[in-house]
C-alpha cells in the first residue's frame, strides 16, 4: 500500500500544441465542449437518441447504408481486431497485404485467433500492388481480403478498386483499415463494396482517441450469423454489440457516454463541412506542405500518385539528429510530428495534416519551424518554401 | 450513401440527471473540466508523466504496490475479459462462483477462451458460501480462482478473506471482480492477496464509463510470462499493454487521452476525501437509505450483512409497475434508478449511491420522490422515511 500526498498532483493542464502527427489530431472547442457535457445513464432516452443519431452520421461518413454502423467502445486497434475476430474462424485462410506495421499488426491478430494466414508483402512505402493481391488469392480460398487503405507507418495510399473485384470475384469479404483515411479522404463503403471496416477516432475525425468506428456489410454480418462458434472475444462480438446498438437495446457493455457525445459532435462537425469540402481541403493543404517541403531541399517517402494526403512521410536528411528535430519542435513551437515506425524508425518524419489541424495556417507555420529548427542542426534549407506553399494555395484548389 | 441534413442535429445537451442507477454515477465539475482538456500526444512527454500519476494514483485506490496496475482502454467488460484471457490458456481449469449476472458473464468468457469451467452456483442476491467454493476446489486443479466481489445485479457483497484462503491454498490465483465496489469500499489487493483485479470508472470511481482499472500481482505476471501461447486477443494482451504502460513506452495502442486525464483527476478527488472517508461515506448514506426505505414499508432483497452499500436492490411491492415508476421518477425528478437484471428483471429497483452521487441530499430527495411517485401508483407508503433516514444522520456513523 503506497502512502499518497493528493498535493503532489497539480489541475490536469497539458497547455497548447499542434499536433502534426501521426495523431491525434487538434481537437476543435465544440468537440471538446461536447466531451465535457453531463454523463447520463446509458439506457437513458436521450443517450440512446445519441447513438442513433451518431449511427445515421457514421453512415453518412463511411458512404454506407449498412445497419451494422457502430463505434466500438475502444480505440482503433480493438476495432481491428473486432473486424477480424468476427469474421474469422479458427482455420480460415485469410489473405492479408502488408505494405507497413498495420498490415503486420494484422497478421499478428489472424493468427492469434487461429486464422490460416496468406501474406502478401510489398514494399514498405508504397500502395499494394493489386496483382500481387490477385497472385496470392489464386492459391488458396480465402474467407477474407484484408488490406490497409492508408498506411499510417508510412503515408502510402492504396486504392481499393481493383482488390475489392480481386477478393469479391474469389468469393472472398474485403476487409478494410481506413484508420487514418476515414474523413480526410473517401471511403465509399458501398459504392466499393468494402464488407468490414474499421477506423479510429482521433486521426482525421478530430476526436480524442477512445472509439473505433466500425461498419459491416450484409455479407459481412451473413458471415457473424453463420459462424460455428462463438466469437472468442466477449467484449467485441458484434452479434451482441449490435443488439445493443440496434432496435432491442439489450444490454452488453455500458457505452462509454461523453466518448460518443464527443464523436457524435465531430461527426456533426464533418457533415456541416461536407465531405467533398473537406477531402477537398486535405488535398490542397498537403500539396501545399509538399511544395513547401520540397522546395526546401527535403524529398517525400512514397511517389506522389502514391501518397495520403493527410500523412506526409519526408525523409530525415543526412546528418539531422531525428529526435534533437521533433524535440525542438516540441519546446520552442509546440508542435508535434511523428518519427518513424518499423524499418523506418529515425528515417523518416510523418507530418500529419488531419482533420482540425489540416490548415493553412498549421502548413505555414509548420514550414516556418522546421526550417529554423533544421537550420539549428545545421541542415541548410534552400530558400523559397513558403513561396512554394503560397503558390498552392493562390492557385485553383485541386 | 445517405443523404444528411447537419441541420437536424442540435447541440448535445443531455440537461441534468441525478444518477442512482447501477452506473454510470454523477460526474463532478472538477472531472468533466479535466476531461476536456487539449488533446495531445499520446507519447508527449506530459501524457507520459499524466499515465505515471494515474498508475501512481490507481495503486494506492487498490491498496497495492503491483506494478501492472494500469486503466485498460475499454470499459469495465472488458477488464474482465483481459483478466481471463492473459490468465487463462485453452484446457486450463477455471472454478467461477456464480452469484448473480457478472459471475454468469465469467463463465461466457473463460468457456470462450477455451478454459475449462467448473462452475459455483449460489443463490442470487446472497453472498457467495466459501465452503462451496472450498468444495469445488478439491475436485479439481484449478489455476484460476474467480469471484464477483460486488455483484451489481443483485446487490451482494461477498467477501474474499475465506475465498482468497482456500485459492490459494490450492496453489490457483485468485481474480477479483471489484466493478461496483472500488472507490466506494475497500478493496485491499495486497492485504487479501488478490492476483488480478478490474474495476469500471463510471461506479464509485464517478469517472464516465470509458477505461478499466486493472492490477496484476507479481504471481499473475509470472502466469502471464509463462503462457504457453500467446494471448488470443492482441488489444487486451497485457504483456504488450504493460511495455506502452511500462519505462519503455513501446507504442502499442493510443492511449485514451482525455479519459485517462478525466480518470486522473476522479482519482485525485478520491485520494483528496482519503479512503476510509470515503468509504464511511458509503456506509452511512447507505444506512440512511436503508432506514427510510424500510420506514417507507419496502423491503431490500439481500441479507443485512450482506448488503452492499452502494447498490441497493429494494424488492418492488406488489402491483407498483416497476417502468412507471422508473419513468416518473426520471420524468418528474430527473432521477436514474436501475430496473433488475435476469431473474430479477421487474422484481426489484436497484439504487445506486456511488461516488459522488452518494451524499445526503441525494439520499433524501430519492426517499421524498420514490414516495410521490409511489403514492401516484396506490402504494401507500408509510410515513416516516424522512425521520428515518434523518434519524440515521444525527446519530454517530458507521
Amino acid at each position: 500500500m503506497t502512502p499518497i500526498d493528493p498535493t503532489d498532483f497539480r489541475d490536469i493542464n497539458p497547455g497548447e500544441r499542434l499536433l502534426m502527427g501521426p495523431g491525434p489530431s487538434d481537437v476543435p472547442a465544440r468537440v471538446l465542449q461536447a466531451l465535457a457535457a453531463p454523463c447520463i445513464g446509458h439506457l437513458d432516452p436521450y443517450f440512446l437518441a445519441t447513438m442513433n443519431q451518431t449511427q445515421q452520421l457514421l453512415r453518412y461518413l463511411f458512404q454506407t447504408a449498412n445497419g451494422l454502423t457502430i463505434p466500438v467502445s475502444a480505440t482503433g486497434s480493438a476495432g481491428m481486431e473486432a473486424c477480424f475476430a468476427n469474421l474469422v474462424e479458427c482455420g480460415d485462410e485469410v489473405v492479408v497485404a502488408v505494405n507497413g506495421v498495420f498490415g503486420t499488426r494484422m497478421c499478428d491478430i489472424v493468427q492469434r485467433i487461429g486464422g490460416k494466414l496468406v501474406r502478401v508483402d510489398a514494399e514498405w512505402g508504397r500502395a499494394v500492388d493489386p496483382a500481387a493481391v490477385a497472385a496470392a488469392v489464386k492459391g488458396c480460398r480465402p474467407k477474407v481480403v484484408a488490406v490497409v487503405h492508408a498506411e499510417t507507418s508510412t503515408g502510402a495510399c492504396t486504392p481499393l478498386e481493383d482488390i475489392s473485384t480481386i477478393a469479391h470475384a474469389a468469393g472472398a469479404l474485403l476487409l478494410v483499415d481506413c484508420v487514418t483515411s476515414l474523413g480526410g479522404m473517401s471511403v465509399p463503403i458501398d459504392p466499393l463494396q468494402v464488407d468490414a471496416a474499421y477506423s479510429g477516432t482521433q486521426k482525421c475525425l478530430s476526436c480524442p482517441p477512445g472509439l473505433s468506428p466500425v461498419t459491416f456489410s450484409a455479407a459481412a454480418v451473413k458471415a457473424l450469423e453463420q459462424r460455428k462458434h462463438p466469437v472468442v472475444s466477449w467484449y467485441l462480438d458484434l452479434s451482441m454489440v449490435r443488439d445493443y446498438w440496434g432496435g432491442d437495446r439489450k444490454y452488453h457493455h455500458t457505452a462509454p457516454v461523453n466518448m460518443v457525445y464527443a464523436l457524435r459532435e465531430a461527426l456533426r462537425l464533418i457533415a456541416e463541412e461536407g465531405l467533398e469540402a473537406r477531402f477537398a481541403r486535405h488535398r490542397l493543404n498537403h500539396r501545399a506542405l509538399v511544395a513547401g517541403l520540397e522546395a526546401m531541399g527535403l524529398a517525400m517517402l512514397v511517389p506522389a500518385e502514391e501518397r495520403l494526403p493527410m500523412l506526409n512521410a519526408v525523409r530525415i536528411p543526412e546528418g539531422v539528429n531525428d529526435a534533437k528535430v521533433r524535440q525542438a519542435l516540441l519546446s520552442e513551437f509546440a508542435i508535434e510530428i511523428g518519427g518513424g515506425l518499423g524499418q523506418f524508425a529515425g528515417k523518416v518524419w510523418r507530418v500529419g495534416l488531419m482533420g482540425h489541424s489540416c490548415r493553412r495556417r498549421n502548413v505555414m507555420l509548420f514550414l516556418a519551424a522546421l526550417e529554423t529548427v533544421l537550420k539549428a542542426q545545421g541542415f541548410k534549407a534552400r530558400p523559397g518554401a513558403q513561396a512554394a506553399a503560397d503558390s498552392v494555395y493562390t492557385s485553383a484548389p485541386a
